[in-house]
């Protein structure tokens, strides 16, 4: 269709880098292009740390579950959920900064996103790669001691990038008629779509190991969903200064 | 630096549309676009509901706060973070979907700003426009009943799309030095970086009214952040089948 949309339809999770550095005015342009996305009511209410730092990289690589990845990319970022900004700007002009109710906590974790994908597409845009890194939350309090992070920020991920060493493939999504629907949410032909997507997912593991994965969508989720986890978020984030009311 | 760069700093948010229709080939293009974004361990917990039906979209717009485009704009999508779709899967095992929990909670939500933000780009680099409508969570309960959003979804924002009949022009953003940290979260900088965005928006404002709007950046956040909004959210989710453990 045009080169925007190939960027995007191409996107692989890339955790393998080849030592390229990306540079100062590559970086620039990723999160001048992050920050150029919608934001709610301007608020921008999100900060990005570039971990530079190879004994910090070392020590968040561990924390997020041993991704050595984070060790090895050329650039890694840490996208986090800032209202501590908003509360120095309310601070100014002598107002108390309201931030601890739920629709504060999803319009702060949303702008992050927003500006996050922009980030990555911009970089794949570059012929750079990259991958999300949810790891982060699994021991966040640590993390935020040692980024720092002042009181009502929090980090809602990290983004490995650099220059691909490999090319993993892009993994089938759903079929469209399961995530799309027109004016109600239907339910109807769930198990029918979830049953074709389980045989693509299913071939699509069978062909890329020889027979040896047989797996389907529904038994990975089963799996995935039927366990509760970082159930310290919640406590975690109250110590942080956002609140749930 | 290269077209996609070019698209995704060229965001303004478009709220006046032509009446020229987005053909069906396009908003399948726009999904499939959303559809290749990261998602957290491949659990695409996002369903995107397309209202098609007039009636339903005037009822939308006034429930979103009386913001006439989602009545007027070619194409309205509204952006649910769907656990339900994951409750099927992992029934189908015979297994027992645990969802309520924060952990969840931000695992859907980021994984539809992810989709929605590659939906708008992959429509701003076909030259149409749009704009997320936050105001969906004025009214989230309505809605939802209007939608026949079953349980464990819940509707993140709406979204316009159609081909812009303005150019609102691009606000400029915070500083990079504000936004962007290496290693630790400095805050030494913060209240010199924001009085210098202050000048900036305060001009910027001025030019574009002719003198008449005086605002700065501080003094919106400081209007908006000291109140509370929205505080049905919580239980509203609660209702809806999300937990925060």
């Amino acid at each position: 269709l045009n080169s925007t949309i190939n960027v995007l339809t191409a996107h692989q999770s890339i955790r393998k880098f080849k030592p390229d550095p990306i540079t100062t005015d590559q970086l620039h342009a990723i999160i001048e292009a992050a920050q150029a996305a919608s934001t709610s009511s301007f608020i921008q209410a999100y900060s990005i740390i570039h971990v530079s730092d190879p004994e910090l990289r070392r020590k968040l690589a561990h924390l997020a579950g041993d991704q050595v990845y984070i060790e090895e990319c050329p650039v890694f970022l840490v996208f986090c959920a800032d209202l501590y900004r908003l509360k120095v700007a309310t601070e100014i002009h002598g107002l108390e900064m309201k931030g601890e109710y739920m629709e504060a906590f999803i319009i702060a974790t949303v702008d992050t996103a927003l500006a996050a994908q922009n980030a990555i597409v911009a970089a794949e845009s570059m012929g750079l790669g990259g991958v999300y890194i949810g790891g982060i939350r699994n021991n966040p309090e640590e993390i935020s001691r040692l980024l720092e992070l002042p009181e009502k920020v929090y980090p809602v991920f990290g983004m490995c990038l650099g220059k691909p060493n490999h090319a993993p493939g892009k993994k089938p999504r759903l079929p469209l008629a399961a995530v799309l629907k027109e004016n109600r949410y239907t339910t109807e032909e769930d198990v029918l779509l979830l049953q074709q997507y389980d045989e693509t997912i299913h071939n699509y593991y069978k062909d890329r190991t020889g027979g040896q994965r047989l797996e389907s969508w529904t038994g990975q989720m089963a799996h995935r969903m039927s366990k509760e986890i970082r159930l310290h978020m919640r406590s975690f984030l109250e110590k942080q200064g956002f609140g749930f009311k």
